[in-house]
């Protein structure tokens, strides 16, 4: 059965999704819609503070929806909408939660003082307020669990702090959200260098739409074992020895990979072969995601969205209207 | 004729008014209704940065709505809400807004330091985002004019720049408002030190609600003429020699102010008398005003400002259409 926690979780609106994602958030928020009450948004207000093309924008977020919808979110057991949607809301709640946070502490957060390095000449008001929107995103539906990866750890802190503070001032309106981590799995990268990402170029990613010829040929390429020059030299298949048989540790099955690890110990099979089966196994999780993702229209997925919209909205609003009353404002 | 420029001032939502009010923004907001096509809001959102009482606020916005309404803004010729009415279109449209201005500058805005040093232990993001807010209730109707007070032109020099930052970023969406000074009267304080205004203590203004009887004992304790210690010494009736004679620059007419200038200056009549008939001057503001505020109840207020809400709310929304259209946002 489905508990009644009430989970949130926001889903960065990029574009393609990699099998790298697949095992990082999505999965995450696959298997917790099982178990919670819960609410999926796209996060795309949040993207505006870097002033993303609005053409680029409107792509990725309906981009985004379809490609969740493929990896098994379920508009049936979970609320998938779009933050924009219910723009409203969320940012009426942003708007008086400002009022209760102090400055001082949003100046000091890691994430912020290192985009302001970054970025010295987009240092708006917004990029700063991003842990306030965050609050109002997750206290609209007065969520008590975040799902979040540990980088998001110190702004559910500071949206548990504004709980406090609004309720110290107002009574008790809100609950104070725990965060459940999302456990991403960091895959590596096809290159070797650090975790899958789409930064490092088409070549060092495996994209959850790619078929199986360009899987196939990007595996080909990926970093395998450094210290194996020859075929018929044995290899090191560990995690730590070989970047190829390290993904192996994530996408092929036990029984295969203690196959493939024995026969490259022994020189029995070469670099080449133990790619393909890698390419093998990414196809398994490819497969099923480019068939539902086909079969998934852009209307099917704004028709969900508009369902998911119309669901947290209900909610949304009587929170905003305790919310209101509890201030002192007007109910006109 | 009311010309098409959309004029927008917002009213601070403090209790009751004072004849200082009266001559300061007031009048001006009564005169301009006429010329423009004039929104007028109460400004309860921004109030929330200092926390008031929830029991505070709602009766204030309620007794301001009351007071400006008495005080002669006409709801067939001007629009009057109360802001949080449209919170949900002001606050979406401050919180993209909030995307493209830079926070060094609003760090950098006199009032917004002189407020942090006098309370620093309530420095918070709201704060320094007022001119933000601002410019949201400003472009959320594509306004023209602004009617503000001197010390408002740095926020709305703030407004026209984030109009030209939004339109440099997403198009020609804003036009840049220009402000119209509201030129207030400072009327000076019955006790003599600077201007009218509530903070001194009841003794030192004029209420729009005071009877006779109050307004006569006020005006006796005014500070007068310091030189003149007799009724048989003649006085020193200008407004830089007698407080009570400045006070009649504001409120009694040019050939009664003329006849007591004469009788002063030539010990014809006391201070007594002179301040009678200063109380007689506040009566004439006040007596229209009493009674069209006995006439008009809360609930007729609260009819009007939701007719104004319902006026305002069309318009506005039309205007956030565009800006998500603008910004890329998904129409759902």
């Amino acid at each position: 059965m489905i508990s009644s926690n009430r989970l949130i979780s926001g889903i960065r609106p990029t574009g393609e999704l990699h099998v790298g994602n697949y095992y990082g958030a999505l999965k995450g928020l696959v298997e917790q819609q099982e178990r919670y009450d819960a609410r999926y948004f796209i996060a795309d207000i949040h993207s505006l503070t870097t002033h993303p093309k609005p053409d680029d924008l409107r792509g990725f977020v309906i981009g985004t929806a379809r490609n969740y919808l493929a990896g098994g979110l379920d508009p049936e057991r979970c609320t998938l909408y779009v933050q924009s949607s219910l723009a409203a809301e969320i940012c009426e709640l942003h708007t008086y939660l400002s009022m209760v946070m102090p400055l001082g502490e949003l100046l000091r957060v890691p994430t912020f003082k290192e985009k302001a390095k970054r970025h010295p000449d987009n240092v708006n008001y917004g990029l700063v307020g991003y842990p306030v929107l965050m609050a109002a995103d997750i206290l609209l539906f007065k969520s008590q669990t975040v799902m979040v990866g540990d980088d998001q750890l110190v702004h559910l802190e500071l949206a548990r702090e504004i709980a406090r503070r609004f309720n110290q001032l107002y009574g008790d309106v809100f609950p104070e959200p725990q965060p459940l981590l999302d456990n991403a799995a960091r895959i590596p990268s096809l290159s070797g260098a650090g975790k899958m990402s789409k930064s490092d170029g088409a070549a060092a990613y495996v994209s959850l739409q790619d078929d199986r010829a360009a899987v196939g040929e990007k595996t080909r390429k990926a970093l395998s074992d450094p210290l194996r020059g020859y075929r018929s030299q044995p290899g090191h298949p560990t995690a730590e020895g070989c970047n190829v048989f390290r993904l192996h540790t994530f996408f092929t099955g036990e029984s295969e990979r203690a196959a493939i690890a024995g026969a490259c110990r022994a020189a029995g099979i070469g670099c080449v072969e133990c790619k393909e089966r890698l390419a093998d196994s990414f196809s398994a999780v490819i497969e099923p995601f480019r068939e539902r993702h086909m079969r998934l229209s852009e209307d099917d997925a704004v028709d969900i969205l508009r369902i998911g919209r119309d669901k947290a909205r209900e909610s949304a609003r009587s929170v905003i209207a305790e919310v209101r009353q509890a201030m002192g404002l007007l109910m006109l």
